[in-house]
Order: structure tokens, then sequence, then C-alpha cells
């Protein structure tokens, strides 16, 4: 196995069940993007949580930390909601050895047009070739949990200051 | 112009708002449906509400009922949420000399998978081609408004009983 | 059964492959249509052909007439290139009783953009709505095969002359 | 600028034109798959070419090496057909101090189902995590085009042999 992916919810996997009228996280969307993008890196999938990150408990956020530090894998690719993404990130930091990067999206996979598959794709390369560290793939850019931030107004990922 | 689109939101036209974490009726999403599907009919779109059909109010069925009424168009669609259309149908069966057909969306029309674009065929179709009265078109199917039901369990429409 | 849809081909259900860089028809596309819109009408799909309509020859014509002709099915639709559609259609007119409803698409039904859901609805509702007869359903409208065109440069049909 | 992209073709941004019936590259896809990840990077595109790339000639990849050798980006990704990218990827390993990542697809980006918004992020991120240097970005990973090459048979990018 080369590298392996923990899906903890999010918006990436928000599914829409019109007989209750909600709207709710559902299976991870990621195999799919594997499949359709014909990957040939081996790939490991386990589904940690169904969350929306506000809601997520330092609880799960253990819960994520135990499951990135106990595997085999050294490249590790997190999906994750983008209102807590950060938060998570940081806790990840006292992590050696391992090359963890997180992502997510801001419109649903499941949408015609979505962020999902680029930032998937984009953590996954990340993942293989940035050095061990914990990081953030979203936007297009790789962003470091310390010095980064969601602009929530904005939808969108920024650094906090020209490094 | 051959037929008038009056659009009253529902699960057809919802979008997904990351930064709230909500989930909203948006902008009609027919035009772009007409435009993909390279539409030479004149069609007009009129938006009227922009609501889940739970919401609906008396009010905004007479509304509904007032605009079809006056407009001078004899081939009438009106998308609509899935929850009450049979009642804003029904409340159309006093309306004579047009051919109104009521669709909607079990899945958003800005879903990679969505009932959305057949249903709006379907009623476009259904409304050259039937004479004047009040249907349904759902499923592949039309339905009289006097004789069906949303079956919420299994998410679709059904006859109540065989003609 | 409701109704029967005999493939043919087309541009409705082609391919790309890119190993041979060639464009191919390959199959039929209406089951995944059917099944993204919850189709609740029971319908038998039955390929015919996989030909382009230019490559289709007086034989192959002679397969579909014979089709139609024997099936028990009285609600027919037949998915179709559309170069030669309109001579399909008029080679089916001798068939009594039956409502035949031909279409196809301009983009095929993998692409992202396609009119090919649209019209596949549009027929299926046509060839529930209309009385005995053959007809087009393209671009959002009903046309007789006697009276309309396929115009090349526009890329869409037209009626011949209005009526 | 941070990030210079070069399309030249391929697959990725074919197109289909029913009325000639007959498969073209066409505009490069690339600028809607930016928008639609809400891409932050600042990112220059320049169209050079717009051929399959079995049609490329060595005047064509001179152009191509004279473009990202003048150029002041020093993060690079060329879009190009699969067949000879990685003829083209050798061709650009004279020049020194750019990170040089080609990516394409082998289905069209316009279809449903493609590897094209997938390998467009690999390749955008590996152009900014890599050291200078020539690398493919196909299936999820990042080859050398000294060794590497297109298994044409399982339609996909192989390793030549373990390293």
């Amino acid at each position: 196995m080369d590298l392996e992916i923990f899906t903890t919810g999010g918006t990436i996997d928000k599914l829409y069940f019109d007989a209750k009228s909600s709207f709710q996280v559902g299976e991870p969307q990621i195999l799919e993007v594997l499949r359709e993008a014909n990957i040939t890196l081996e790939v490991r999938v386990t589904p940690l949580l169904r969350k929306d990150s506000l809601e997520m408990t330092d609880d799960d956020r253990q819960l994520i930390q135990q499951a990135v530090a106990s595997t085999d894998a050294q490249k590790i690719v997190i999906t994750h909601g983008t209102d807590t993404m950060i938060g998570t990130g940081k806790a990840l930091q006292g992590i050696d050895g391992k090359t963890i990067v997180l992502t997510g999206a801001m419109q649903p996979a499941r949408f015609r047009n979505s962020d999902a598959v680029f930032n998937i794709a984009s953590a996954i390369t990340a993942a293989q070739t940035l050095s061990a560290g914990v990081y953030i793939a979203m936007n297009g850019q790789i962003f470091d949990p310390q010095n980064s931030r969601k602009n929530v107004e904005l939808n969108r990922f920024e650094q906090l200051e020209p490094q």
C-alpha cells in the first residue's frame, strides 16, 4: 500500500434526501473519484467518521489522531469538513515521520460543479511529493495549518501572512 | 411564444451554501436546462416564488393561480416542490382552456445525478401534446392530480388506483 | 410492459477510446438515463443496431421496420443517429396502430453537457401522450417526419413549412 | 504569477461535432477546471497548439521547448496528448531551474466521467511541491519521463522498472 485515506465527513460527502428535506453526510465519495481518475496508486480508504466538521468533538479529533499515528502508512490523506480542518491539522502536528494532507470541499462531490475532485487529487499528489509534516490542500494551494485560515465570507482558504 | 414556464422553487432549484452549512432554494435552474438541450421552442420563463413546497401558503397558491389564469400562454409548465405539488395541481383545476403541467425533482438539478432534466423535458413535451387540463409529470409518467400521490417512503409519485 | 425502446446507435451512444484515438458507437446509454430519472414506467429496452446513422443500409432500416411491426408494444421509442432519422421515420409510416417516436442527440449522452437526457424524456412522454403515428422528438419539439429536416449548419431540427 | 500552464491539445480538449460526425481538438478546457475548483493560485494559461499528440512534429516540440525556456515562470504545467507525452517530456529535460509537469487525459474533460480534472490538479500540485526537473502526472502518480511508458493496451501510464 502506497497511501492511506481517512474519511471523516464534511461537505465533500454531503447528500440530499428529499423525503426528509434535509441534507446529510453520506458515504465517502472518494472511491468513485479514484475510480473515475483511473488511479493506479495502491490506496487504502478507511472511513473514520461521518460528521459535519462543526460537530466534531475532542474525542473525534483524538480518534483521528490515533488512527493516523497507528497506521503503517507514511503518506496519509484526510477528507474533512472545512470549518475545523485547520484545528484538526494542528492537532496532528505532533506525529513524526508521516506526510499528512487534509482536504475537503466547499461543494459536495455529488454536485455537477464541485471542487471535490480537484482537492482530492491535489491532496493525494502532495502526500506523495512533500516531506513529513501536516498540510492543508485547498484552492489549488498547499497551506501550513499554523499559518492559514478559512475565509468564511469568501469561502476559501488563505495564508495568514506572507512567508 | 409557444409555452410559459413558472418557477416556484422546490428541490429542483436547491443549492448548497457551505459558509452557512445550509441548503437553500436558489435561482431557477431551468434556463440552463433549456440551453443545454438546445431547445428551439419559444419559451418564456417567469420566476414566481423561491420556496420549499412545505412552506407554501394559501396566498402563494393564489399567486400561482392568478399568474396561470392571466397569462396569454395556453401551454404552461410549473416547476414546484414535490411535497405539495398535487395540492397546487388540484387548486389549478378550475382554469379552462389551458394545458398546465407541474413537475419538480427529487434531487437538485445541480447534482451530477438528478431527475431534474428528465422531468422538465417530460413536462414541456406533455404541455405541447396533451389537451387542456392539469397534469403532473414525474417518474416518466403523466398523472392526474385527482388520482395520484407522492409516496414519501419510496420517494416517487404513484397513481392512487388503476383507471 | 408500457413502452418499448429500440436502440440503433448514433451520436447519443458514442464513446471515446483513447488507445485507438477513435470515436465509436458504444453500448446504449438509455438504461442509465432511465435509472437516474427514477422511471417507474414499465419499459423494455431492445438493442437492434450500433451504427452511425450515415452508415445505415436499407437492410438495417428493414430490420427496424420489422422489429417495430412485430412487437406487442403500442408505445415505441427509437434512439437513432440524427443524420438519417427522418428517413427512418418515413419508412415506418406504414405501421398502423402504434405511436412511434424517434429521437437522438447532437452531443453524446456521456458528455457533461448533452441534449440526450432531455430528448429521451421528450420521446418517452410523447409516446405516451400522442395518438398512433410516427414522430420525431428533438430540440424540445415534436416534428412530423414528412414536414421536417435536420438543419446541418445550425445543428438542429426544423419544420419545413408552417402547418 | 505563481504558475504557467501551456496547452497543446490532446484528448483532454477533444470535442465532438455532430454535423461533421467527427471528433476534434477544441479550446483548452483548463480555464473551466480552474474556475470550478475555485483556484486562488495566480495562474497564466497560454495556448500553444491544438493537436492530437500523434500529429506533433519536431517543430511543434521545438515551439514548446522555446516557450518553456523563455517564460519567466518557474512552475510550469503542460497539457498534452498522452501518446507522445513522454517524448515531449524527454525533449524538455535540458531546461534548468524549472519544475515542469506534463499531464493529459484518457477521456475528454467534456465527458461526465473523465480523468481530466484529477490529472490537472495533480500536475498543478506537483509543479508547486517538486524540485526543478521534468515530470509526468498521470493515474494519480508522478513519473520520470526517462523511466515510464504509456501502456496502450491498459490505457494507463506505468513505471518501466522499480527504482
